[in-house]
């Protein structure tokens, strides 16, 4: 197979690693013409994994990649990024996004932005820095087309990357960009020092929010239970790396969010999904109580107050 | 509510204070004379939660308890003990379980054991640790009497510890004695230096057989996906302080499981149930390869050849 991986982050530099390791041509386009002719130069990404050896792969400019040659298009590029970037790309091969949030501008499901080619989505508990040093993990591919995702399957399984497949394409899209808003809350558990019952709880509680979206917005059960529901949930909310949990904890001891993100150094995907999941749990009458517990946060409410107002709410049924 | 919580043990001993924090008069019930003893004496558990002030709770041994007296006997004694230890109980006061396990002569779920009062069990992601320290936590108390289980609800929650009512009974039960049979293996793929990615997809999988059991044993969906599922799963799995996720870590580095068991110094449930477990699923025709995988292992397979073979599987649909 011919591949392009778009987007140099981590998630890419390691995904394409995976694809080499498969015996795939693969191409990492950049959209950073800099990093694209260090990578070429060295190896290696100087940004992200550098610990990855990259050799074998031909690193270029999103314009000079051979997209429209490639016989798969892989899109791992940050969600403001998305629209914009599968706009321009040229050829009509399948795309698999990697990216996990919503689309800024419209609030809608990325892989509902793709035109003119199939489209597919990879989601699960996939720490890229894991992934990067070579540990075993698991993924589901979710895809409209059956055997579409069975040739990704195909393709992309190795020992030491199980993938599954998934025809809930809304459930998979909806788990993965909502899980990032559910670890800004646990980080912010962790910042406070509430311990890992009260995080369990909490993470739980979660779950079940993001499973009544996904749910009313035409998803199946099954999905949030499975590698990128509650899978992909509890890594994003215990990893020691991962972003978004952290970006919680450092809001939670004070820091201001646009400081996180800075702190992080990379993407906090959770900062920007979590209003458009507002705006779309209003939109189809959900209740997501954590959701919106984060976006006050982030509009500026004190953490403490709200933490106060949840613990005073009578517990009922479960 | 005069209560007695019988196991002075972690749980038991935090539980107490718990109830005495409700403005209860609590007795602590232990099995070994010499430990109430010394809890009468210095107001302190000389063995578990030594930070935990017990004053204004009475010590005393099973048999001189106020058991007949009581409005309330809490049970949170090994599983291999609650059978002999509830057969003995005077009185009829409802009994409330907080033992994880099943009962190793006969396998049934421990409060069908209970004969002449009304049963209840409490689950959730509660590390006694952590609740001894006045960290928030939550849990579901399932009854098959609805009324008690509001009045348990009443007498027990306060603002750090949240109870939701649930009348699932066999769930909740099916999932604390099988979480723990997870966690082992939870334990194990930490042993191995697996990674979080790993971990989160055995996790995920540990749920989907915890739930599969409990279903055709007549539990609910709900149970699984809530506090006493996956919440009490993830934080058992996570926690740093849980002894089946350590003597998991522990039997992957080699040591063997009656030595793990011993270096914990207390008692490992999972050990006790995954054999009772995996007999259960093999009467009621369901697969649970994860919990068959730990008894192999604890039966003497090495691990190594275990992850071999199931990484040899070829994955399907999810």
């Amino acid at each position: 197979m011919r591949a392009v991986v778009v987007g140099g982050g981590s998630w890419g530099t390691a995904f394409a690693a995976l694809l080499r390791e498969r015996g795939h041509e693969v191409t990492l386009a950049c959209r950073d013409a800099a990093q694209a002719a260090a990578i070429a130069e060295s190896g290696r990404n100087p940004r992200y994994l550098r610990g990855v050896d990259l050799s074998g792969i031909r690193a270029a400019t999103i314009e000079s990649a051979p997209i429209a040659e490639a016989s798969l298009v892989v899109v791992a590029v940050p969600s403001a990024a998305f629209a914009s970037v599968v706009a321009g790309l040229p050829g009509t091969a399948p795309l698999l996004s990697l990216t996990k949030g919503l689309d800024p501008a419209t609030g809608v499901r990325l892989s509902t932005l793709v035109r003119g080619r199939p489209a597919a989505v990879l989601s699960g508990p996939n720490i890229a820095d894991e992934i990067g040093r070579g540990l075993p993990a698991a993924a589901v591919v979710a895809c409209d087309d059956a055997a579409l995702a069975l040739e990704l399957q195909r393709a992309i399984t190795s020992p030491g990357f199980r993938v599954y497949v998934n025809d809930d394409v809304v459930g998979v899209e909806l788990c993965a960009a909502a899980k990032n808003v559910i670890a800004l809350a646990a980080g912010a558990a962790d910042g406070l020092g509430l311990g890992d019952n009260a995080k369990a709880a909490l993470v739980t509680r979660g779950l079940a929010e993001m499973g009544r979206l996904a749910e009313v917005a035409g998803g199946r059960p099954e999905t949030f239970a499975g590698l990128a529901g509650m899978g992909d949930l509890v890594v994003t909310c215990w990893s020691a790396s991962g972003r978004n949990r952290r970006a919680g904890e450092l809001i939670a001891q004070g820091t201001a969010p646009a400081q996180a993100a800075a702190q992080i150094g990379t993407v906090v995907e959770g900062l920007t999904t979590a209003p458009l999941l507002r705006d779309l749990a209003h939109r189809l009458e959900v209740e997501m109580p954590i959701t919106e517990g984060v976006c006050a946060v982030l509009g500026g409410l004190p953490l403490t107050d709200l933490v106060a107002s949840l613990m005073r709410r009578e517990p009922t049924a479960e």
